[in-house]
This record gives C-alpha cells, structure tokens and sequence, in this order.
C-alpha cells in the first residue's frame, strides 16, 4: 500500500528544491543586506494566542490539536504573531528589532492547483518604529528581493487602514462591524463585486450605504488620487491615513520605487490584527496569480499579547506564488542537481583512488559523487547524465599515475585531459 | 496577559540564530559538496504511515491530531519515513538517490534542560545502494561536518541488527521479542545495566538469559574485538552482520575515519525501521550530551510503504546538541548580529543621504541599517553599539560633497576617513 503526502501538501524532489532553494537564498540575502536579523518561533503556539487577533475567516483554517496534557494548540498560520508574541516577553531587545523569518505555515483552504495547506512565507518586519520609513524600508526590500529574482514589472498596491476607517463612518456605517467589512471587501478581486456586495448585505449592511461605500473604494491610481478625497479629509482618522500614504510616497523616492507605487482603496487585507497602511504587490505575468507579497502596520499586536506598547510592520513574500510565476515565465533556467562532478572509476580496483579524488574535490568546496553500486564505467557515466551532473572525471591507474584526468562536459559531450589542480579550478565554485 | 512558548518549544532570538545559522550552513556546505540533493516533506504524515514501523515508544511520543475532514494526521518524529514514502512513490529517480534534509521533528517527551519536544535534525541518505560504501560515504560526510564545526576528538560507535539478532539466537530468546528487547538495551548508557536487566525481566526474559545477554552486549572496542566473536560467527545472520561491520572498516580507511570507530554490541539504536548495521557519533566533551548523530541501514522500509524492495542507509546529526557542545567548549565565537555596519545621519536633513550610501553598501552585499526612530547621532550610536554593529559610517552634508565618511570602529574606537569605495573594500564579505 502506498501512501501520498496529506491532503494539502507536497514533497520536493532535488530538481524542484534547487529552484526553491535559489529562490530562498536570494530573498534571504537581500533580507540581511538590508540589515533584518533571524527570529525562529515553533511552529505551533497557544490556540488562545493564536486565535487572539486573525480574525473569524483565519481561525476556521487553523489546524487545530491539543497536547497530551490537554493544552490546546494550532499550527501557525502566519509568522507575525509568534513574532509579537517573541517582542512582548522580550522588551529588553533594542528598538527598532529588525527581524526576517522564512519558514512554512499552514492553513486549512480549498486546496486548487496554486494553493496548498503547507507553503512558506518569507517575513521582515520593524518593530519599535512609528515612522513611514519603516514601511518605505520593507517594501524597498521586498522590491530588491522581486529584482534580484529577475521581475522586472509589478505594481505596489497600498492602502491604509485609517482611511478606511474613515470611509466606513463617511458612508454611516456602525464602527462595531468595521473588521467584518474589511475582510469582506478585500475579497473583492477574488469573489467580484456583486459577491461582495451580497455578503455585505448579507451581515445586514443597507443596499444605500453599500452602494457609497463601493463607489469610494473602487478608486485606484497614482499619488494624485489621495488629493481627490476632499470629503474624506474632513474625518480625523481619514485624514491620518491619508497622510501616512503620502510619506510612504515622499520616502519611496530615496529608494526609487515610487514609479511602481498605486493607491487601491478596496485593499484591506485579511487579517484583524493591521491598524494603519496596508501593501500588496501584484507582479505582472502571463498567468494571474494574485500578490506575491503583502503586508501592513500593526500598532496593537503586541500590547494585545502582553507587551508594551510597540508600533510595527512588516512584509511577507509568498514563496509559492513567486515561483510559479518564474515557472511560468520561464525565470528559473537552472540545473537538475546541484552535483558538479561524478568522479567514475575504470574498475572496482580504482574505487578507492575515484574516492581519494572525490575528497579532494569535496575540500574544494565542489559537490561529487562517486559509484555506489558496483556498476562498470559506462553504466556510472549513464547514471550521471541521467542525475543531470554537469560533469564527469574519469580515474583510471594511468590517470592517477600521470595525474591527468579527462574531463567530460555531459552536455556538450568534449573531452580534455587535465591535472586535477587544472580541474579545481575550472569547476570550483567562484 | 502574556504568552509563553509552547512547552518543549522555545524562540530563537537573533544572537541566538546566528549560531544556530553558522552550524547548519556549514552542515549543509559539506552535505552539498558530498554530492546530497535536497527532498523536503511535509511536517505532518498520516497516522498510519507515522506508526508503520516506528515502535510503541516513539508512537507515543507522536503529536497526533485530526485535519477538518476527520484524517488522523501527526507532526513527523523523525526525516526518514516522510522521505522513505517519496521513493515508495517516485520510483522513476534514478538510484542511488543521495538525499539530505535540514529540518525541525517534534516528539513528546520528558522536557529537560537538553530536551525539547521540537528540534532540528540534519539528516542524509543513499538509497539504492546494498554496498557498505554507503554506510562509509555517511559516515564520512557527518565526519567532515563535525571538523568543519572544530571538533577534533569524537568516538563513532557501531554495531549491527544482524549481530544482535545473533546474539538473541545464540542466547536463545525466541525472535518475537527483538525490537521489543532492541529499544530496551539502547537505552543501557541512559538508564544503567540494572534498570535495563529490571525492564527484560518485565518483558518475560528469564535472568540467566539476560545475564548471558550482558555479558556479550558490554563487549566495546576497537574492530579486532569482531575476532573474538567466534561462537556468534557460527550463527549465519550474526555472521553477515560481522561481515558488514569488516567492509566498512575497510572503507573507513579510503576516507581516514578508522582511528575514530569503535565496535559496541550495546548500540541498538531506538526505532524500529533498523535492518543492518547502525552507527552513533559521540564527542568528547566537558558536559556529556550523549550522541551527536545516529543512524543506520533500513533495507526494508521504502518496501513496507509500498515501493520496491530498495535497500538505504542514513545518518542524522542533531543539531540543538552540537550546539549544545559547541557552547559549552567555547567554539562558537560569533557576532551578535549580521549587521556589519550602521550608516547614521547628522541630522534629519541628512537622511535621504544615508539611505543613499546604506542602498550602495546593499548592492554590494554589505549588511547595514539606517536610523529609523529620527534619533540623534549619538543616540544612533548608542543603538548600533546596544545590537554589537561593528562599525558605523556618519553621514553629513560636506562628507557627501567631499566623499569622505568617518568609518568608525565601534570594538576597538577607533576611526578613519575614507571615501565610500574604499569603505566598500574593506566591509565587503570575502
């Protein structure tokens, strides 16, 4: 009987994981040249802390469990609330912390092609700081991050919670059920228009007001559109947002990214615990996956968990999106194997020499391997190309003697005889 | 009210994770260069495959739970069974498959200083191969991660399931009881001789059966000791299991670990998947971890799970004790962050400017931070100095008009005025 992975999630095989792993090794790189340093929570936490600010939609899809002392428990579905939770039992950390995390969460969805139960979130957030340039930091580097990666168009999508805040009391609409409305219509590219106005119906906001409302937040476009919200800017809270957006506009031109910045007034994101601008980052690509990074401020969070009060925000890229998009479009030109070299022996009586060879190209810093399983040398030269090992050295008692190898290039299918320093250092990692 | 961390789970602060980084890329550097592809499976299994050969003491210790549709699901306890079930499924990879995985495991057990319920294990297997190289090859590979990491004194234990088979022939214990008798006799070095004589009388062992048991099983050297097994020779599966531990003698020499290993026919290793023979690492240290790494020969399992009979062979490090070690004997002599530098404005004018010169450090790889709090230079100062930044570059109007900037030596107080190229030479990772 065979068993497949539970429903949800996927096994990597070595071709899928080198491109997952260069992937994640970009976005990590550019996370530390930025100056985030590493916060690692488990990956489960305290129902209760878990469930106390994601809202109603989240806390359905966390998988849930209690321990064997009946300690109720669930897999997180984000890495920011373990986070916050890391700052208010640590206020000794000097402020601001900057910290990245890239490391998988779960959630229980409607499994389709491009969604899963299991997938990884690569997180930065900066905590302790007030400041616009916090936000024009963290979107910065997730630029960098889509750049490095080979995107070259996209759009950055913000909004601000105080704005819509603000709408909401424009158009007359009860504060108690401002969340419940955010959640509703930050579905709105996902359901459409008239699902979300059915839904808002439906939790028994007036067909008038629902009409306004969706007027407003169908606004979208470049800075200039923030001066269009005269109304809006008579409301306190309104007025709030809308300046923050405009000195995440001033700041994202020290950083060059205000080209590719837009105002959206329908994003709200889905999450309870955001407080003041909220971002997306939608990449242009054949195949319409919908944000490959997301993110926003969330003042409360950690006072709400026990700490002082700390403002913060941060970004999260999402890497299963962003690859299928490098997938798509053909962005991910790499090898099959992260193997180099297969050091073959002429005969079982060379083993040991193909081994001394292999170790020394291993001190090198350059993977290899050699015959495990007795096979003659066509046959391990097959099984290189069939691995899709770039290389391969063949060790023989006249080779070692002389200390000339050939060299085989699989692909192009050439041969040269070298010593082995000349081998180093043709394939030793630059 | 605040929250802690769930038992057996603890957070990783960021001085924290640059040890714990350092140890698992150098681990993952020679992983690679020995020629390991990566395969990642997900943290939870199904149940049923979870408990298909795991053994009653490590079934309990699974953190089960049930997804929303009602499948009984567990947090994987180790990384071989999830891999085993994707070359059950995946019988197209060419053999051997040289696979490794980084990653975290969760079991519920007794929580003490050294032990969590969530840890990490770095794990790597060649599958396919019946030869005892691939034991060796193993062997060799966590060897040369343990070097890498500075240690120079460690014992590798090994043993073999076929011996010890043997042995409960030769002293005539029906082979129902073997695993059973199996995990009770690894546990020897944690529990001591009487409680494990105590825990087979349990089982049913009549006491003169188990004196002779002990007898044998305390037999601990160097590979001559194989020698003076003569009466277990005559049993044909002791035999093989004699033979195996020769060969890889005889390939510990090709790869210079010989001097290292050592016979001990107590080593029974705690899971049940084991077939042939089974290896721990043990370093010598001040404080006493028990073993660093462990692992062996599991020819039957990919079968179990239903794929085709394929014999594999694997060793696991485990990295909270290697770090652990590395600890206490001072081998961990790292930074606090990553941050290599910290660029800071004279005043608030001056913080486009910073940004400026903080992207071009970016771009060059250079990890840096800018003020985000609107602090003062000083109070900039006291923060990089507060997070251990190693230097500092001070940015006012006539340094970027001159292209001079002070690089000051936060450690050693010292400061030096440079312009920004030269600056990039010397911060610039090698």
């Amino acid at each position: 009987m065979k068993f497949q992975p539970p429903k949800g999630t996927r096994d990597f095989l070595p071709e899928e994981m080198v491109r997952r792993e260069y992937v994640i090794e970009t976005i990590k790189r550019i996370f530390v040249a930025y100056g985030f340093d590493e916060i690692q929570t488990p990956v489960f936490e305290k129902w209760e802390l878990l469930t106390k600010k994601c809202g109603e939609d989240i806390k359905q899809q966390i998988f849930e469990f209690e321990d064997k002392a009946g300690r109720k428990l669930g897999l997180r579905f984000d890495l920011t609330v373990g986070m916050a939770r890391v700052i208010a039992n640590n206020p000794q950390l000097p402020k601001p912390v900057k910290r990245y995390c890239i490391a998988p969460v779960w959630r229980y969805e409607e499994v389709t092609a491009g969604r899963k139960r299991e997938f990884y979130q690569a997180d930065i957030d900066i905590v302790g700081s007030k400041s616009m340039e916090a936000e024009a930091e963290c979107i910065a580097c997730a630029v960098d991050c889509l750049k490095a990666l080979g995107f070259e168009d996209f759009k950055i999508y913000i909004n601000n919670r105080k704005i819509l805040d603000g709408i909401l009391k424009f158009v007359s609409i009860s504060e108690k059920k401002n969340l419940e409305i955010f959640r509703i219509i930050d579905k709105l590219e996902k359901i459409g228009k008239e699902n979300v106005e059915k839904e808002l119906e439906k939790i028994g906001i007036k067909k008038e007001k629902i009409k306004k409302l969706m007027k407003i937040i169908s606004f979208k476009g470049k800075q200039e559109i923030l001066e269009r919200l005269e109304e809006l800017k008579k409301i306190k809270i309104a007025e709030e947002g809308i300046k923050e957006l405009k000195e995440i506009y001033k700041f994202s031109k020290f950083y060059g990214f205000s080209n590719f910045l837009f105002v959206n007034l329908s994003l709200a994101r889905g999450l309870d615990y955001y407080t003041g601008p909220i971002f997306e980052i939608v990449a242009k690509a054949k195949k319409q996956v919908g944000s490959i990074a997301g993110g926003g401020r969330y003042d409360n969070l950690i006072e709400l968990l026990g700490g002082r009060p700390t403002p913060a925000t941060g970004i999260s890229l999402g890497i299963e999106r962003i690859i299928e998009i490098m997938k798509t479009e053909r962005m991910l030109d790499l090898p099959r194997t992260k193997v180099k070299v297969f050091v073959a022996n002429v005969n079982e009586k060379m083993k040991e020499k193909a081994v001394e060879v292999a170790q020394k190209l291993r001190k090198e810093g350059i993977p290899c391997q050699t015959d495990l399983m007795g096979r003659n040398l066509k046959k391990q030269l097959e099984f290189a190309n069939s691995l899709g090992v770039p290389f391969c050295i063949i060790v023989g008692e006249k080779e070692v003697k002389e200390n000339k190898f050939k060299l085989k290039n699989m692909k192009e299918k050439t041969e040269e005889s070298l010593s082995l320093e000349e081998i180093i250092k043709i394939l030793k990692p630059k």
